[in-house]
């Protein structure tokens, strides 16, 4: 790369791991570099290890970015960056964007990690060139980012794209939000891996392959378990998988009705456990949706994989930062 | 009004009755006029009653239009202004706009009819001010407009806001779409009235009131009627109007996390006919849906009534005229 290319670092920032990556204005990656997450000494701690991270990544680079995206799970104030509630980081209240400003004395930018995924897609994965999406990403819960006349949707208090709490079934099964039914109690990894372990506990036989799998425990079976089952042909495994496969149909249904996107973008471990979940939805939705809103869609898998999140990230800062000549640091 | 005060004429045409009115950028009816619809003898029919009336609102208002807007039940693309479909006046891709400007020598712009209602409410009625909104307007059916980040959303062909047709039950009653569950099979006038039909039918005891009220036919038993029997504190109708509540907000919990609106905005007929439904739906959203997407959210009715229709049309085509100051017509 060139010193005089733009670039920006992401932060894709989880409970077990940080990763921050050197990314251009054209969605490369060029380093990425991952450290455990230091969640028992505390958002100073973490802070610090960012810290060194990106001056590693600035030093590498010989320039310096334009500034540091930040994705992470939890609920963010957009207008200062606080991190209002980040449950895998036992975070309340922290004011990390000012913080880490100071510190590393570059403008920075936070958003949840979702969101900052589908940043990634739009900009340089399944979404490119696309003003009109959404982002459906079903892995142990299930979240959204959507698109629409060009801009990503925040919403009044930065919650939109919360795909997962859309109910689908008034009288379905608890979720982890308190409502009954939600599109992620019934295809969210953990709700895959809860049913599952039910059914192989009501039937132990039926449920042998998928036992032997999870190592012959029932209680170590998984949504990637179940995937595993359904791709060795196991009766069980398809069964839950039909559900789960229905259940996203219906949700997807929704989206596409509720939003009219011009492509639907399928991500997460549940979709990269069984690919083939992409082309049943496809075809559920096209039989089910109003035909005037599936006239020019498609539904397609997302593009950038692990990168997704420091690509994302590190894109949400090109977009914020490009523009300002001087930022005030 | 000052003649020299911009103005647009605001259409709502239906398929019983076309409405015309003339309408200032404030958002104020200054006149309405009203016409049977002509279905049977088709769009130019249509066109020339039209004309007639704009012409005859500009005689009254001194100065011409700065152009008009058209809410029409049916699916536009908006591009051309071509009507794809519009079952209530049979028409099939009837290029409205462009045969109305040349007989108007007019700037003319088509929207579908909730979608003009949106508008009215956005700018003028029970959302004015607001940057995020969800109107839901439940009638025979039910229908949506959503304004997010200061834009109305239109979606990839135009469809956004089908919130009549996000799934709620994935195991429910089937929707005249096709799909089953939809929220407005659930919580439609249609369905409310297919429902109270049906319950009567099965009980006639139980259905006397209602029996009574729609004129001693249970085929006369409409929505209207079940609202009426609710208010009368007859147990049937009462229960049936619990079912609608629920789906309701159920719904309204899918919209809420899904697109997270300052303001949730609740009108038509059925609305209107228990307008306690406001007030159950706000209690059941806050209690169910996230509650950082409820942080900031209110519940409003509608405000503009009967005079949503011409008045959110009107105001379409001030926006979208206002910076043209020779509009090509």
């Amino acid at each position: 790369m060139n010193p005089n290319d733009t670039w920006a670092v992401g932060v894709d920032l989880g409970g077990t791991k940080v990763e921050v990556a050197r990314v251009d204005s054209a969605g490369r990656l060029h380093q990425r570099l991952r450290r455990p997450t230091n969640v028992k000494e505390g958002p100073k701690a973490v802070e610090r290890e960012i810290v060194n991270l990106a001056n590693e990544l600035q030093k590498l680079a010989g320039s310096p970015p334009i500034g540091v995206g930040i994705g992470l799970a939890g609920q963010i104030d957009p207008r200062e960056g606080v991190v209002i509630f980040a449950p895998n980081l036992h975070w309340h209240n922290v004011p990390f964007q000012s913080d880490l400003k100071q510190a590393l004395k570059l403008p920075i930018v936070i958003t949840n990690d979702v969101r900052a995924v589908a940043w990634g897609e739009w900009l340089h994965g399944a979404g490119k060139g696309c003003d009109d999406l959404v982002c459906l990403f079903v892995g142990t819960g299930i979240g959204g980012g959507v698109v629409s006349g060009g801009r990503m949707l925040t919403g009044c208090s930065n919650t939109a794209g919360e795909l997962g709490h859309i109910t689908i079934d008034i009288n379905g099964p608890p979720c982890t939000c308190g409502q009954r039914g939600c599109l992620e109690a019934l295809a969210g990894g953990w709700a895959i891996e809860k049913v599952a372990q039910e059914a192989v506990a009501l039937d132990p036989p039926a449920g042998a392959l998928l036992t032997k799998l999870a190592g012959g425990t029932p209680d170590g079976i998984t949504a990637k378990t179940v995937a595993e089952g359904a791709r060795k042909g196991d009766l069980l495994s398809l069964r839950l998988f039909e559900r789960t496969t229905q259940a996203l149909i219906a949700g997807c249904v929704s989206i596409v009705n509720a939003f009219n996107p011009c492509r639907l973008i399928l991500g997460g471990g549940v979709i990269e456990g069984l690919p083939e979940l992409v082309e049943q939805i496809d075809q559920g939705v096209r039989r089910r949706a109003l035909s005037a809103a599936t006239k020019s869609l498609q539904v397609l898998p997302a593009k950038l994989g692990n990168n997704a999140g420091v690509v994302g990230a590190a894109t949400l800062a090109l977009q914020t930062f490009k523009n300002e000549d001087h930022p005030e640091v």
